[in-house]
């Protein structure tokens, strides 16, 4: 693959400071782009110096040696932030094969320029989890901040959390309610994770589906000799991630916390958000772009290989299911777009080629996502540009409290940007894309719009198809706790306090 | 109390046969009544021999020696069945005041002929808790029936199962959501006994709220200082038993099975039924008349006595539940009424004064269900006649599958009979009732329409306000598996089947 | 078509009575069959004489001259009734294919034993309208009744529909909402239909439809040069249904009158209906045959007649919405299973050749309603028999006040019986069927289930897959107000009125 | 009333400039305040020259001369803007008691600095309309922007609407679905409106109640003699809204058209906006101040005035509307809030005593709004400071295409801010408020946040609780078509017209 030859020659090999470095330039003007934000549209030029956005106004003049990109009749929009991604994650029994370096790239190369990954913890350490993860990340070439999942539960646990949250940045986290026997975790633990959230001021997040009664689907597929990948999808079918999903919305009602649903699969889980939304509660939910795209029809491919790759958790739903996520996303039931990014090759897939159960779980789609959400959802007439950007990045960056600095075209803000060219058209293939997996779920797709300029952190990182990435470049972004769904969550508890009107005052009774 | 005098002293010392029994007429004609069935009513007269229904037609002419019961402007209906009540049940330290004979003795007195109660495992022994249920239950008074509640989960208990279906009669079993600790039962085990349910033709029964988030709401309001019975509503709000219903009715789809929801008590609860009965999902739900009548404002009593008698789980909810509860039970959302009489006196209740979560749970109800359903449901314009029977009787005859020896007025159906006259009026208060317990949750209530006349099994056991009731002339009603709402589950089951389309044929690929 | 020489030669011509007459018995017996009813089936026997069921009991015994039907392994069921239906109807320019003696033999060749027709209003006179159709009744081979179609309104209106409310048995009007510049009826008229219906204790029906939409939606299609008759289906989506049925339910509400929904076509209108129910609303739903089975994909055929014998409004609709609407029916959220019967065939479905508006709206049902509603729903799991009984017969004999006459297999009631085998199969086919239309829009399905034996009125009109049918020989059943959705609506009214805590008493300001 | 004496002596009696107008700095630096816009709120400056917001970042330094307010501790917000009011209308035979500048000045005193008034036609013509609008806006003091109410349908109409989007700066338009025989449309002239609306990109807009069942209802209620404020709100229940709201979005779906529903009062109209949503319907909905916060227990008050001050269409609804209403805004299924500001008198009431149709219909809000939406949402704990600015003025001036000119605090934005104590307290009486009506509908309330200065156009208009305002100083603001809600609409109909597949290609029978 040839496309990774640059960089990989000059740079991944050492893991030290790339030639490319010094080509990048550190003033940049974008003139005459319409510069789009999540509330608002206009042509402007842009101007970027050290890595910031110094103005953003039309007409700027600037000096000779600053490099001038003409963006006329192209969208100039914040670098796309995937809020769920498993780089260098190890799982089932293997690790994904994109790193921090080639997912990044791959990132870049689709005009995203900022993810959060889930840091795992070690033997249910929180600590040695992110020591991992610190080392993991020193490839980076873009920015990204943390989640963590929680999977356990003890005494040093809450403890842990509190020091994640005050002292290194993470402000998510995220339990499991699937993964029976390795990371689910029970009603209880779950409560215990709401309440230290919320005192926390961090954001809960959880994966939703009912892991015992998935445990139970998946003995029944055996049972009836459906062992290839249409067993996995068939063994954990949309009403469980329903249940999960509304279950998890309920006890967080109970404790008066915010919550995040990842990677919302179904409409299922969908009208479980929609109708905690009507009501009040604050819930966030996040389709990923495979749940957008693709249907289920793909698991009964004659093709193991081919079907194996689409197997992720909870797994691709049936037609129809997408069209309604989509319908949510267009109109704010649904908030965000992430990927769930965790991809495996051919060769990982094949551990399954037995037992469903035994293929690792994940799709790729950090490159393609900020081009499938445009025409799935731009393209198709169900949503304005200025929407696009909310969802796939000043969301994100609102939700976990790094806005604006990140997810804005505005004075002040990180540079982090791309040139969308909407009449030009994107192609996906396994040939050309940049992550290190031999295949692409989307293979073949192609359709209008492209990311044509990615900078980051003030850099031309992508520019007429060509990565300059720098193992090692990418910051770390550390997030603050208390974002936006905890604003007045206090004076609500007080209100519930009152409402109580409790304890009544009894004379004791002489029995 | 008076009122106990008679049988009290003639028979209930003694155990043995009662004098009354001579008085009873064996032939009874009862003349120019509007006999009422669930699908329809008519002016007829009714004749009763030995214990059965002989005719019901028109104009029936009988030798001398027939006890004739003139029922002109009355309503002639088929005894009332109570699908859920607990006698002489060991629950929370101490025993329920209403034993077989009292608490049959209150139901005859207010027109119910039979109840099926839940026999409760000894040590997690099905056969032991049988037996000491049969042993409870040789002082009934009229006929009655045995669900039995799972508690746990092994190798023997399917066993058992299995024996008290083929064997004792037993066509259901009840899995409790709540109670941690004690009776709570997890996911795998609900659907382990789903299964299993299933595979008998028994019906699944769910007493529906998150225990482990009860567990929680109990320690916050302890933390609050809140340890009155107002504590127990707003440890356990409804959001919990949503939530609850909502998981157990999925899981029951997963597994394909009939789903009985007990006490449904809220609107959250209802609604989840609702919404599964539009999908095709056969789940029925049984509210209860504390939940259809009652509203929470008496748990704020500052009086301690007053507020603990209405302690019941799930709790007696807000207004408007019960509202929405008669709403959707007028229009068969809801299928039948039961009561959950569970009762304990005023120094049993006493032993929560400090703490809402020692005050045994539990309401009366079983005397006045039939009254007061008549009036919210009937008085108040919601429902016809017919459907009264419907919900009174009828359904749960249906559903636990003895229709139509019980739950009908027709030739050949046992002669469980009530003539009710809705001219008349009711009055209810702990002075007058026939309930052992000092305390009555609907003190002071009366409406209209009032139950004159009890015939069970053939005999008069309750005229002009009199009760002539014999311990030990109740019949232990065995009832098969295989009810209505198992129709065709196997047809279902082959077409879930076909339509997985699977296992997909493949060629081995070559690794 | 050979079929039909028998009778049509014998009989059809004259219309005199037939010589089939005196070949049947009047003395039947079914012997060992089990006996199904809505409640309740079981093995028993039925003994009919002159036209009446005499009794219905095991091991029944009878004299010589008894025809004697062995049923052993076969289901006997009341006949089916067909709540809508189109006879003899004059309508867009033609009149149905069948007439009250076509339709009715294709009806009994399939089971059902009666049906109600809908009157149509000669020149907006109700009474002109009622006499046409007693005309056009005379060829009745069946039982049938009348509902009547209100199409204007104005002083005379409200006096004939007292007339035929009290002295012409009819007990139902149908409102349409939809074709614009004919039958339409603005919300005023429908608000005094629903008044003067309420008034009479007469059930208000509608045909829901948004017709000013409908209308709208017919000329974009037309401007987009869509005239064939996927036309039909595309100008009036079901949105539009959706929106006329919410609308009818509300508007019902508001004057608490019981309200009947013909033809629900689409999800959309069936979650209005649940929704209305659920609330504690007497709405009626009643699916149609083409509903439950048909999807649209037949309008878009390339065979202009192949399409356009489908066509009827509502339309039938795309794939999924027959799969809600049969599990609605399913769990009686929607009641009883119609046809809308209404057939033209291909010469005059063909005057809508260059514009789909001109295409006859109605297709065929009446002959394969019994057999397709088994197959759909008992076949495949979905519904007991019992059940299957409800939607097809009892229940459309207690909403139009007729149970137990009809509706039943009990002692007492009309001898309307069929005789249904489950192990045998039914074919459809023009080829074979007895409308006299010569196309069938189940052309070329079969299934599991055939009504062997069909019995009306106490003779054998249907046996060996001949007919034996007399013109003439059907009657009228009159059918009286105040079903059983009407029971306690005056409780109700006062209930109401009470809650409105007004007029409030104030005194006159001096301003 | 003194508190109007300043500039009602001055300028009102006049009309012309005040002297005011040359204390009027044109230079203000507002000093370290949090800034909040709707996205983001941070601590900052601000600062102002000629009518426009200059710099917003920390520490500006300014020379002398510029008026430099303290806002620490406070908060700086873009002024209010009201999206619906009603200022010199002439309605029920009568006209509003404020006129351009006494509501205006009352808004400003509030905080509200923008609002958008109704423009209604002249004996149908909407030219004639508009300058009559255009005349009484003369006394404006504050900036306004017109909507255009459409009341009738003929061949002059689109074409006069066409000439307000393109020349007169109007870009929505309001149809009445209920004022039987004034200003209510059918539904042919609803779809016709929604159409021209869309080929021009205005906003339609409905006042959805069902016009012809409220004249029922009104009948109803002057039949059974309740002729006071009670009978209005029974005349027109909320199932009446939400049937109108219902079909207005399902007619806006047909025609694929963006929809504003105003003063959304009821649960019953919210469940239907947020169910459109979770289709991916674009439907706006607009609760006003009196739906949010009021209930209908007043309609009941044995006073006369007091009663009837409360009239409003569509009316004040029972407890627990409210609640609903802002558990749906908190979440952004309702997106803005309005007032619907239209105040009469107590005389004016007065024209209803014998007959609650004659209550001219409206109450105040325009000044109390910003109060009572943060008392009742952010003190609350239901939303964020964010929230807040964005359903106090962004949403507003983005769907009305004004943004960033309005509704933001952004360098290049109108001067239009408020300064406001979170920490201070505001009391309502019509003593001391603006609004020129002697009775307010908020009498007694108070609570936390006030608003201390506004700032319009760049000057100081209220300060120290006293107002500096100039008739004939607002300005009209022209706002442009094609607001966010239609982009992507033409793509969405394109795809639509492909979904048809139609019309297939049939070749001719020869028939």
């Amino acid at each position: 693959m040839n496309k990774f030859a640059r960089y990989d020659k000059t740079c991944d090999s050492g893991l030290g400071y790339c030639d490319a470095e010094s080509d990048l330039p550190s003033k940049i003007l974008i003139k005459g782009g319409t510069v789009v934000n999540a509330e608002h549209q206009e042509v402007a030029d842009v101007y970027v110096e050290d890595g910031l956005i110094v103005a953003v106004r039309p007409n700027i003049k600037v000096a000779d040696g600053v490099r001038v990109i003409d963006a006329t009749g192209k969208f100039v929009m914040p670098g796309g932030i995937d809020p769920h991604t498993h780089l260098a994650m190890e799982f089932m029994g293997t690790e994904t094969i994109d790193n921090f370096f080639t997912g990044q790239a791959a990132a870049l190369a689709g005009g995203t320029t900022m993810h959060i990954d889930f840091v795992i913890p070690v033997d249910g350490s929180l600590s040695k989890g992110y020591e991992a993860y610190v080392e993991k990340a020193k490839l980076a070439c873009m920015d990204y901040g943390f989640h963590m999942a929680i999977t356990k539960w003890d005494d040093i646990v809450p403890k842990e959390m509190e020091i994640m949250v005050k002292e290194k940045g993470i402000n998510s986290f995220k339990f499991f309610m699937a993964y029976k026997g390795s990371l689910m975790v029970s009603d209880d633990l779950l409560l215990e994770g709401l309440k230290k959230c919320k005192s926390l001021g961090a954001l809960a997040m959880v994966h939703a589906e009912n892991g015992d009664a998935v445990f139970e689907g998946q003995k029944r597929m055996i049972e009836l000799g459906i062992t290839g990948p249409e067993g996995h999808a068939l063994s954990r079918p949309p009403v469980l991630e329903g249940e999960a999903t509304a279950r998890a919305i309920r006890l967080a009602a109970f404790v008066n916390a915010p919550l995040y649903v990842v990677h919302v699969m179904s409409t299922d889980a969908m009208e479980e958000i929609a109708r905690a939304q009507k009501s009040g509660q604050r819930v966030i939910g996040e389709p990923v772009v495979s749940g957008l795209i693709l249907d289920d029809s793909v698991l009964w491919d004659p093709d193991f290989i081919t079907a194996a790759k689409f197997v992720m958790s909870p797994p691709i739903r049936a037609l129809g299911h997408g069209k309604t996520l989509q319908a949510a996303l267009s109109t704010g039931v649904l908030k965000l777009v992430g990927t769930d990014h965790c991809t495996f090759n051919s060769t990982q897939k094949s551990f399954g080629i037995d037992d469903f159960r035994k293929i690792p779980n994940g799709v790729n789609g950090l490159e393609e996502r900020m081009h499938l959400v445009w025409d799935a959802m731009v393209e198709s007439g169900q949503m304005s540009a200025t929407d696009y950007v909310r969802v796939t990045s000043t969301e994100c960056a609102r939700l976990f409290n790094i806005y604006p600095r990140k997810g804005a075209i505005l004075a002040g803000s990180d540079a982090d940007i791309i040139i969308f060219n909407p009449n030009a058209t994107f192609h996906i293939s396994a040939k050309s894309h940049h992550s290190r997996s031999d295949t692409n779920v989307y293979e073949g797709r192609s359709g209008k719009g492209k990311v044509e300029v990615t900078i980051a952190g003030g850099r031309i990182v992508w520019e007429n198809e060509e990565l300059k990435v720098v193992p090692g470049s990418g910051k770390y972004i550390s997030m603050p706790p208390f974002n936006y769904l905890y604003h007045g969550i206090d004076k609500a508890d007080a209100r519930y306090l009152t409402s109580l009107k409790a304890p009544v005052n009894r004379i004791r009774p002489s029995l």
